[in-house]
């Protein structure tokens, strides 16, 4: 049994991180903070959680978290930096599901994320975690930056064209939607189902952090700097990511069996038959993107759909998923869960 | 491994069963029948089960279901009535899901139902399966009816006061809510998005077949016969009933003790703190009935919170509970899903 | 043109009074204050109000209110009764959105509030402005106390009923379920989107504010004090209240007849064919309550069930059905307006 | 008064045409037509419509349509075409709301709507119903074919920079998004809200009717024919449209002029501040079309959001527009609605 940490774990990642550990059968949570909640019963602020948690919130400057084997950070951006350091000398390893290490380029991040930060020595150490890309580097990993949930289904989708050299890399086009957990458990109105609900609208289009980090890995696949038009959208459910992707063919090829060799032995990355239009709820509660990729009309423009679950995929379960590969267990140690539909 | 057989399953319950077997350490699911889409692979009609369920719909006539030792009905109405005495005569149980085998009474069932019964000999051998009452008698049974999702949850939440004889039993309320799926996969206007939700509204007032079902199952508890005003209401969410029960006490008790030690042993049925609000959310995809007992300004009107995942406790999961029971597994064994939150 | 004042006016029924007013035949909004967006145009906040409302916020310290005929306040509770007094001196009508005026009784209203009341002298001139019951003395009134949401639905449901004598008083059950509106534009955890969607519970069964108002109200129709047992439910959806009602019946009526003969004069509520079942979406975004009433199986138990949008007959509506009662005009100006469906 | 008839009227664009009608000043519903539902009351099918529209649904072979001076067609494609000659030679104006006249080309409309048109001689003199564009031809026309609801935000979007000549007009991209009222009033298992509600799909990608209709329309506009690549999307919500829309930029503008001049003379058209996001709830139950245009990073993709109800803007309160024009009327009448938020 793998002795876990969690700090934070008051949100949605939180939450689902807890949950996915619940039905782990090699997790052993053994400790989880929160300075707001310490002495708390996980299970009082969680009743969902009833019967699977019992332990309580315990105040973070007491908690033995060195005395872990691994410590999830599902907290805001900026906390994981400050202890990462501690923690990592003390031999325990770190994966943070928030943003501080998902970005190489300190200015950049400092940038986009508003603040100084902490530690750029190790961003350099950090890997980047889609195991689809980087999954050798993750084995040997102490310290694992979880991809953002839009990056993660955007990445997924556009890496097989951009492996093949297919498209044009200058103007590749991300239209993204989310459902509104993707904002996190805070208290703010315009999350508020009377304001989100019957809803849809754009946010963000002049900018948002997760522009950088998609493009700084694509271009990595690539090889060369890509350039990326990226419009999130918030859209009226729970949970779920739609990436609809939209790149220029330079030049033919057989695009589903592209993805199907691809993706061919992922066991996270479903491949739909020719023709398909994935749904957010194929993929809900479970470790899993879906995509299906067409060609209009037989027109230049490749269009692919990439689904996943922002708080699984996108987040505690892509998480849960590095601990597998860190700690040698299979990749699918509780992770094989099924979607819930309807 | 149990060999078991699925008819129907093209509806909630029927997939949501498919969800549950697919997790179940010991359910082999062999064979499931559906006339109208026989030859589909399962997985292209719910995207959700690949890699899941592997298995195509059967055509009715040339399955081999008597090759089972189980069989589970997530049919219409008037079906399973039509092929459990050939299957159990067979050796093999039976499991309805629907209404067939619910009534004791014959008339009253055709008055309910609007058609004959197909085999009213049957009905004296049926168990009704709700566990926290008729556990031992599910041991035994060959064949077992799976109680509607208002009546479980309206049944639990009430049989503790009635047991302890302390309410008026003539003049019982239960006032119901139920999620869109209740109402089954079928193609029908008033359940439409764009029809039910953000909107509300009671329906079957005059009389809903669940009524007479929870007047049999509590008269059996109190000994006597009990009144029951039902009001049942369609409350714009996919999964989930909420019931908020009525009765007026006749004399003093702690309720909230009496609640906690009736379900004690009851790993599915959980009895909130004092004070507590269950939400439907909180059993969201898990096998769980959670309770709330309150006496509102201590006055002589008890009121109580009961909720349910209706395609789960109130149908397939606790048909999964049963089929544990009846096989002497652990009544657990694949049902200690943590819900789905948010 | 009656000229307008609205203090507050950035909450959910705020924005309502502004779209209900800015298609107003007599309506002409002359101030609307902010203490927090004072300078901020209204549409800027709310840009479904581009071309219908050009004003922006006002500080309330430079606002002159005092050249209004008529002042809402859309405020939340405790800040009407700071101000009335003094309006009512300048002679400026008072319509008050919020709670202070609503109890005859200032120990109640404490309590039930958490603070001490401002001008509990205003109290006993205050005007319940239930226009069904309380028309004339609306006529006359300087300063109206708007219902709540949920107080408004069930005591229109009730009424006849009590009027009439029918029923058991002492034991009263009202269970009412709210679309998420009735929580206000404030940022709260528990309703948004991804808490409160696909989700429904009970919440306040220990004590609910409505509750005392709706005794109060009830008790003044019946002519003696009634019991009442009060649930609010949160149900996910953005407007609607849909009350459903229960009493005992003592003695023998036309149920039908008696609720089309009470309100058949009543414009705004609307007494629907025996056997239906009100949805809370055929009053959407208009000024009305439908009720039906039952009596299921002939039993001695009635229910009835009464809907509302909780932000137009439950709020804003009403307001302005009071204004233009109290000037004169025809109680219908600016409120003929058709329910948005679907 | 304008002496009105609807053919149709049971779906959600005829509901829409009854609650316009009913408020606007100058329109006298006179017949109201529908096979299935003669004799029917209007207001009994949609309670909503009580005490405001009190006609009975007539049957087509005895309903008097050449007494009216126009005649909306609120039916499914395919049934305009069978009436429109006989009313048009009676003198009677026609507004079709579904496809039959919405596309010059006969073969392509047969192609996509798979069906023989019969009467194709009328196709040249139909007009294409977007008064931003037409408005000359509808004050003159007798045959008006309502534009789809997708094509309705797409081309309002792409209009100014297609007529300044500014992008690339071989490479549009247009991502469109649709509340579920879209797909009609029709009993179907992919809009139960137990299937479309917390989910988001793309659908359609191989090919929509609305792709042929929008590119003749902005191949008209630009003189030649353009090149579009069409993505809908079901979006868990009642009404409303979003079209994100992506062009290459081929010479340097000022976008935010370019759109505000273009549209500076326009009623029903808004567009937003620079930066801002329009969300669909902004123009619920309006007829407005509002858009915002950005330039992300300075780059030479232009990113236009439009958004429309797609029952208002995008059907019914369109097809009044036209009438108030072809009738000489003020082109706000009936129309001045505020939209319904929350």
């Amino acid at each position: 049994m793998i002795k876990i940490g969690i700090v934070g774990g008051t949100g949605y990642t939180g939450v689902e991180l807890l949950r996915l550990l619940a039905m782990h059968p090699q997790a052993k949570l053994q400790v989880i903070t929160s300075r707001a909640d310490a002495g708390t019963k996980v299970q009082q602020m969680f009743p969902s959680l009833r019967k699977h948690v019992d332990l309580a919130f315990s105040h973070p400057d007491t908690a033995h978290l060195e005395d872990c084997e691994v410590v999830f950070f599902a907290t805001p951006n900026g906390i994981a930096m400050q202890q990462a350091r501690e923690l990592l000398q003390a031999g325990v390893k770190v994966i943070d599901l928030a943003a501080d290490f998902r970005l190489q380029d300190v200015a950049s991040w400092e940038k986009w994320y508003g603040m100084s930060h902490a530690c750029p020595e190790l961003l350099a150490e950090a890997v980047y975690g889609l195991p689809e890309v980087n999954r050798e580097k993750i084995k040997a990993a102490r310290l694992v930056a979880n991809p953002g949930c839009y990056p993660t289904a955007v990445q997924l989708g556009f890496i097989p064209l951009l492996k093949a050299g297919l498209i044009d890399s200058d103007n590749l086009i991300a239209d993204v939607k989310s459902g509104v957990s993707g904002a996190g458990r805070k208290a703010e109105i315009h999350t508020l189902l009377a304001e989100a609900s019957d809803n849809f609208k754009a946010y963000g289009v002049a900018g948002h952090r997760h522009l950088p980090e998609v493009v700084q890995g694509l271009s990595l696949v690539q090889g060369t700097q890509v350039g990326l038009t990226f419009v999130p959208h918030l859209t009226p459910m729970i949970r779920g990511i739609h990436a609809t992707l939209y790149g220029r063919l330079q030049r033919e090829t057989d695009l589903q069996t592209l993805y199907e060799q691809h993706y061919a032995g992922e066991h996270f990355v479903d491949v739909l038959p020719a023709g398909s239009h994935p749904e957010t709820r194929s993929v809900r509660g479970a470790n899993c993107c879906r995509i299906a990729v067409h060609r209009p009309q037989g027109g230049n423009t490749v269009v692919v759909l990439s689904v996943i679950d922002n708080l699984v995929k996108g987040a505690a379960g892509q998480a849960v998923q590095y601990m597998n590969i860190m700690f040698g267990l299979p990749e699918t140690a509780g992770l094989n869960i099924v979607p819930l539909l309807p």
